[in-house]
């Protein structure tokens, strides 16, 4: 077996044995496959594809090179969610608490933001003294006081991936749908979760540009999720506009609270709750209710002991910006358009994401919304405020708001689409 | 710029910008573009393709990345050959001293063999105290004092395409058309030629399999000739069956020696003088018979010049192998095809050819053939003999010739293919 003869088989448009991709995952772990062979294979993969039966074998071989949880020791079900990402996409710190609130447990082993989505662990570093790094043991305790956990993954999970994400990330190799969902669910089912539910973005903010794309990938996660005895479930939302009034760390945090005290942006509050039927349906809770659970306070509850529980001060002062600007609306009429791409780069730019693995963010940095798409709005008034500690960042920022938004004539028609698109099981 | 951007764009089926392709040379000539962003650009660009301006951009950009030489303080005008490499293809060795006899000087920067084809200079290296490697100089000198050299091309020229050949070889990117032509001719052009002629090969031992990827490649080869001054010639040729009888280092000198004492097989005398009249053309020789020069033992005593002035000795003997094994006819008959691919990873096997760059060859390893497609067999005849210094090596040699000829009924009819299939100018 050697790099090069299973190149060929996949450029040549084969179809990888599973000799094949057991060999390749494990030598690329080990060094002795090359990145710039893996790189070279993902590029073969991105254009010429793979079947179910690699993306399955691929997704197994990337879980047994590294350790497998187990959460066997709860007393709740495990239920848990992944999102493919997008622009204002607060949604697990609100999630993960109701969830829990509800019964089940919630290991939620989150990402740092790369480009212009961003990473719940950036959104909840901005709470003064919430540290992200805990070992097994700490998770598995938090996760057993508290019902929800939120924190980096370990090294030992799945270290095929995070090798191969890393070098896809440099190479122009990351959209590759069977490489996105064996990513994704190698982590999820070595994670050792018993249900998971998918939200796969949809639109200009997201990965996946068209519904064809986002139903084939949630299509596959489902399918490899149900192989590995994962209950999955999928569902399609929209990320053409972003989601609630915030992008950013600290302010997407300051959104999520509201959202726990009952308040906060529909759109949100709607997904929130869409996502919390499903996990609980997925982890066999079925007659409890999550619209309460918001209601009566005890999903905020546990979002304190959860935050508390990994040294954060939930009510610590977040920080807030140094330098504000705000964009006004140009002409007095129906907000058409605000594209969830303009302002996740804008927000990406303003200091809220970073460009390398190891840049920094800055707490406070992001974007406000004051309308939404529907939404009516006059001449000069304040569309958008942009955050940032560096006020040279504002010229970057605003090239990529401009041409971000439409304001059409008063009384304009506006068909607002709904946040959940489809679901796949 | 950035390679993740100009990898996305070849990617996506777009066309690569003058300024995409020379930064991207550049910055990976310089290390700034990592071969893991350079081996998934090559995979794009195989799988994609580029257009004749991206061609002659690529070519351009790596001429620019290294020096160049000048051949014009030469009272003789150059002549160049390139052959994409075969089975059995000793041609370089009889056609230098041959188109320099007859006036030309002929400057031949050549390769080492890697996979199942052979390396000129290899070839050259069994021959005792023969020296590959040259000062610019010293080149300059032999080919001004003996009118042909054959040497290892110097770092200074194109180090971009170096690095980039180096790459392709360990990650399943050779076959690219477009990176197969901007090597060769960018090593051709730097070196400048004012004339070249390339040899295509065409069948199961070459690179190009069908005649349709030989023209295409060879197309191509002519236009940037064409669009950097260099009066350029191709002949597309068979290589459905090994050139000559013998494959191997020492075994193909001792059959060109053959060749200019005025013997030798016929294709390897037909090839040698047909590309021998297309080199004095290109050079504006018109009126001179390589067929004479060959008959006359001018040849020979260039060839004897040129091998001396590099440190060899002509009359010394080459080395012979420790081992021979026969492989008999098994039946009487027509020798119907002796498959040029099987014969050369054959003879790599016994230790003609390297797996690695690093590995050594063995100078007396090769195959030689008694017999070739056309000719009456008796059975249990001497079909090939296969020599090597490490026995251990016949037996997976002999799985190579397995399958790699067949045997027809005596007086099947047999219609040979000739050696020149096409000219393209």
């Amino acid at each position: 077996m050697d790099a090069v003869s299973v190149i060929r088989t996949k450029r040549d448009r084969g179809e990888l044995s599973d000799e094949q991709i057991d060999w390749v995952i494990d030598a690329y772990t080990r060094g002795e496959v090359a990145d710039e062979q893996m790189s070279a294979l993902a590029m073969a993969i991105l254009l010429n594809g793979m079947n179910r039966r690699e993306i399955a074998r691929w997704t197994a071989a990337m879980i047994a090179s590294g350790e497998r949880m187990d959460f066997s020791s709860l007393s709740r079900p495990t239920a848990d969610k992944h999102s493919t990402g997008g622009v204002g996409d607060k949604i697990t710190l609100p999630l993960a608490p109701l969830v829990a609130a509800c019964g089940a447990a919630v290991p939620q082993l989150s990402g740092r933001g790369l480009g212009h989505t961003g990473g719940t662990l950036d959104k909840l570093e901005s709470i003064p003294g919430w540290r992200a790094l805990l070992s097994n043991e700490e998770m598995l305790h938090v996760l057993d006081t508290t019902g929800a956990v939120v924190c980096a993954a370990g090294d030992g999970l799945a270290p095929a991936d995070k090798k191969l994400y890393a070098l896809r990330d440099v190479t122009g190799t990351v959209e590759a749908i069977p490489l996105i969902a064996s990513s994704i669910m190698s982590k999820k089912i070595a994670e050792g979760t018993g249900s998971l539910v998918l939200d796969v973005k949809v639109g200009s903010g997201a990965f996946m540009k068209t519904i064809e794309d986002a139903r084939e990938l949630a299509a596959t996660m489902v399918g490899l999720g149900s192989d590995h005895g994962v209950k999955t479930v999928a569902l399609l939302t929209d990320m053409s506009t972003p989601l609630g009034l915030t992008a950013g760390n600290a302010l997407e945090v300051r959104e999520s609270v509201e959202v726990l005290a009952g308040g906060g942006p529909a759109d949100v509050v709607d997904l929130t709750i869409a996502l919390a039927r499903e996990m609980l349906d997925a982890a066999g809770l079925k007659n409890v209710d999550p619209a309460k659970a918001l209601a009566d306070g005890s999903a905020m509850d546990v979002w304190r002991r959860m935050i508390a529980a990994q040294g954060g001060d939930p009510d610590a002062a977040l920080p807030t910006s140094r330098e504000q600007h705000v964009v006004k609306a140009p002409s007095s009429g129906v907000l058409t358009r605000l594209d969830a791409y303009g302002v996740g780069v804008a927000a990406w730019r303003l200091g809220a994401g970073r460009a390398r693995k190891e840049d920094p963010v800055q707490a406070a940095a992001g974007i406000e919304m004051h309308a939404k798409p529907g939404d009516t709005v006059t001449e000069g008034q304040p569309l958008l405020t942009l955050h940032t500690d560096t006020p040279e960042r504002f010229a970057y920022a605003l090239e990529a708001i401009e041409g971000a938004y439409d304001v059409a004539a008063p009384g304009t028609e506006f068909a607002a689409s709904p946040v959940v698109l489809e679901r796949i099981a």
